[in-house]
């Protein structure tokens, strides 16, 4: 008996590492689409790319696959399995149910729906134009919520769609967090707004050429112990991570000359996604626990990079100097001026350009309004008018039009609902960390003083990193910092900094 | 009928489809490999890339390919075909049977050994040391020996594996070639040798930027003709081109400061191949046909650009001025020293170094040792001595060293036996194009002169490049010239311009 289990394993494992090959192939077709593909073989390189993900799709639901859960499945048969085995099957099989509840004929008048719609959503976009969007983006919520009558859910339909992002979050959990934190920050937005001290930002926009940002954005990476033996910078419209395999984690950065902090901190941020890949235990690599564990905890690492990091005034103290070698027009800059300006905070229209204090508040509008399309509180028609309701309420500005509102992610032109709140978990969960990391490291604003930025990463890895996915986003909050999900200590971070450097 | 055969062709056409996504995949890994990917991700890519040629392997001899071909391959079928499902299934059926003779194990044990061996040969190279790679290359004659047993053979062994890359091509026509060829160049080599008017060249070797050689060669490909919208330039160890499909075809080529014909050279050769690839008849796309004819009409292109039009006197007298603005250290070096140093001829060890003359005698050493290898007249050990004994007959030179000599190319390593004769083959293809050629263009030269390369590369996609492998080599070769291999056009091209050169 215990001989054909292990037969079967092995089966099991050369299967799922085939269709890891595949997701490693349409990685990297994606990656080269986004950084240098000629123009002329981007239509025959989006059919690959679509031809490898049908095949990906069809084999999560194959019958082989069907028959490796019903195999592997059996309680006395899983405590003979290997950990890495036993979550990959639980995987496997969250994602077999997940898809072969969805009518095949179904699932595939939606995968035509969500391209035609990210194409009509660019021009809607470009036009400022909602009704032009709005019936795709009808088709896609009824899409959405038949998937959610197919695939069930627990007191509320959005709670489904969280699930798909961050498992073990719901809108219970939200609703009770994300109240704590607008009421918190809101007040704090509006005194900033009317503080007297507001920091000079003019000295930020002067000239800095693109060559030298790069060259910046190379050192600080390597300072952050990014391995360029397993990853390479280059340059896109917009910043990302990509994880080919935890040997092969590569950025992107984009380079705006008239103000540099585009580069940097979107360089820094992205530095804290690809900590995450590379450093995974490389016993996975060829699982689908080779991936950061939920959104939510992939964006702390990034959130963790930029704001607790790269905008720290010890990090600056530290590499201030080194900055102006690259940026010789900051000469006259002192690092209290510097400090402050990177840190302005300002109510604006568009989240990805939101300082670090307003983001939250960008995101729970929208979270806002996706569980209300769900539970059916809110239409898709009215979308433009709430959206801009919200952003006058919680900000206190309101869109001039539909492209720097409601028509500004890309994310629902693809059907990606419940993916948003992941960013704000992301921001608590960052903080949860730096409080349960300072136990371990009290010195930590003399780390990043003294250049030992090392140090954080190990720690990061130690506790995060090397687990992929073998432990559930929650789990890792719960090890780490011996709590649930908690908002005090974002908001904590966001008062004490931010009343400092307002002198409120 | 006619309905259900409609049928079965669109299914087979997307079986089809599949299998070259695969391949498009498996490229650019490839090609991302070669460019620049991280070296810790290299391990895993292999993997991959295994994994993915594995799977197209295995389609290509599936009894769902079996049955294609059985339902498909009836001549009253046939007649119901397009002529593209018509030549796809012919290319199909050909492999299949051609992978299927061969037993899956003894496949599988020969990639295992094809893998370890080029690894092997790298060390051996590198320490000049033919007993260590020995076994291995035994071992490689070995199973090629059995490959041709399995799938039988006329007149002579050779002959199958000539098919492999040149179909059509067999020892009688070589031998009947090559020692035309031989007998011709081998004296004009000794006359040069003795001649007195040898060229200036030392102004050859000084130092030249990459960057400005870069951009020359930018500046050149697109003069030829290469569409940018459809490819791009890097930079590799070894210059190669690689077709992604028709819309992506990427150039590389390699700099040396010291010596720019490498690069200049390099990137006009592989320029060639690229025209063939970026001009294929878009309807091909997706099909095995999208593919240059043979790697000896490949090469035709390649040499057509390299040595016809880049090494050619009128092409110089239009871009030596260009040039000299990337190359202003030339400023005193005039088009006539110019011209006979790029030209210049001399017997050396290594075939990618060496230059247009002395190049087919380096190939007809190759295809000597290698038709001996497969009739049994040379045996794998005594390789280094009879290598060694050919160039010093036919060039006068004798290799100190095996990394110099019998070790220095990469092709055995790999298993490709058949393959060298293809280079020689397109260079007496390229030189029977060139004559054809001049039917339609009388005004060759005057066209380089000034400038309007265009119009050669619309020739050659008229009469070559679109028809991808919708012709046989010998078909496009009899369609173009009217008549089938014939070495004197080579040798009249070769025996006026050196004469000239060297004034004989």
């Amino acid at each position: 008996m215990k001989k054909d289990i292990s037969k079967i394993e092995k089966q099991f494992l050369n299967y799922v590492n085939k269709m890891m090959a595949y997701n490693e192939a349409i990685s990297l077709m994606y990656w080269d689409l986004r950084t240098g593909a000629p123009k002329n073989g981007v239509d025959q390189r989006s059919e690959v790319i679509g031809m490898l993900s049908q095949e990906v799709f069809k084999m999560s639901t194959y019958e082989e696959m069907a028959a490796y859960i019903a195999e592997l499945s059996p309680k006395h048969v899983q405590e003979q399995l290997s950990p890495v085995v036993r979550h990959t099957l639980a995987e496997c099989k969250k994602e077999y149910e997940r898809n072969k509840k969805i009518p095949a004929d179904e699932y595939k008048e939606y995968v035509v729906l969500q391209s035609k719609a990210e194409a009509v959503w660019e021009e809607a976009k470009a036009k400022s134009d909602f009704a032009m969007f709005e019936p795709y983006l009808q088709k896609l919520v009824d899409f959405t919520k038949r998937f959610i009558t197919y695939w069930g859910y627990e007191k509320h339909p959005y709670n489904t769609l969280l699930d798909l992002y961050e498992p073990g979050i719901t809108v219970d959990v939200l609703d009770r967090v994300f109240t704590q934190l607008r009421d918190r920050i809101v007040p704090l937005v509006q005194q900033i707004n009317e503080s007297s001290h507001k920091p000079e930002t003019s000295f930020l926009f002067q000239k800095f050429p693109k060559e030298k940002q790069r060259a910046f954005s190379l050192a600080i990476l390597k300072e952050l112990g990014y391995n360029f033996d397993a990853g390479r910078l280059d340059e896109t419209v917009h910043p990302f991570a990509i994880s080919l395999n935890p040997g092969d984690v590569r950025i992107t950065t984009k380079y705006d000359e008239n103000d540099f902090r585009t580069a940097i901190f979107g360089t820094i941020h992205e530095c804290g996604h690809a900590l995450y890949e590379q450093n995974i235990s490389p016993e996975l690599i060829g699982t689908p626990l080779c991936d950061g564990t939920s959104m939510g905890i992939h964006e702390s690492q990034s959130l963790f990079y930029e704001n607790f990091i790269g905008r720290h005034y010890s990090f600056w103290k530290r590499y201030y100097d080194l900055f102006k070698q690259y940026a010789p027009h900051f000469a006259n800059v002192s690092l209290d001026d510097f400090y402050r300006a990177i840190n302005e905070s300002k109510p604006s229209l568009i989240r990805i350009e939101a300082d670090e204090l307003t983001y939250p508040l960008h995101i729970i509008i929208r979270y806002e309004i996706e569980k209300g399309l769900f539970s059916g509180d809110i239409e898709v028609k009215d979308l433009p008018d709430i959206w801009n309701e919200k952003y006058e309420k919680y900000l206190g500005i309101r869109p001039d039009n539909d492209a720097n509102g409601v028509l500004q992610d890309v994310h629902w032109s693809g059907g990606s609902f419940g993916y948003f709140p992941s960013y704000a978990l992301g921001y608590m969960y960052a903080a949860q960390f730096k409080h349960a990391m300072e136990k371990d490291l009290p010195n930590f604003d003399q780390l990043l003083e003294q250049g030992e930025l090392i140090k954080i990463r190990e720690w990061l890895t130690e506790h995060i990193h090397r687990f992929g996915k073998m432990k559930k986003p929650l789990e890792i909050l719960q090890d780490v910092t011996g709590e649930g999900l908690n908002p005090d200590y974002l908001i904590r971070y966001l008062e004490e900094k931010y009343k400092e450097i307002y002198r409120l």
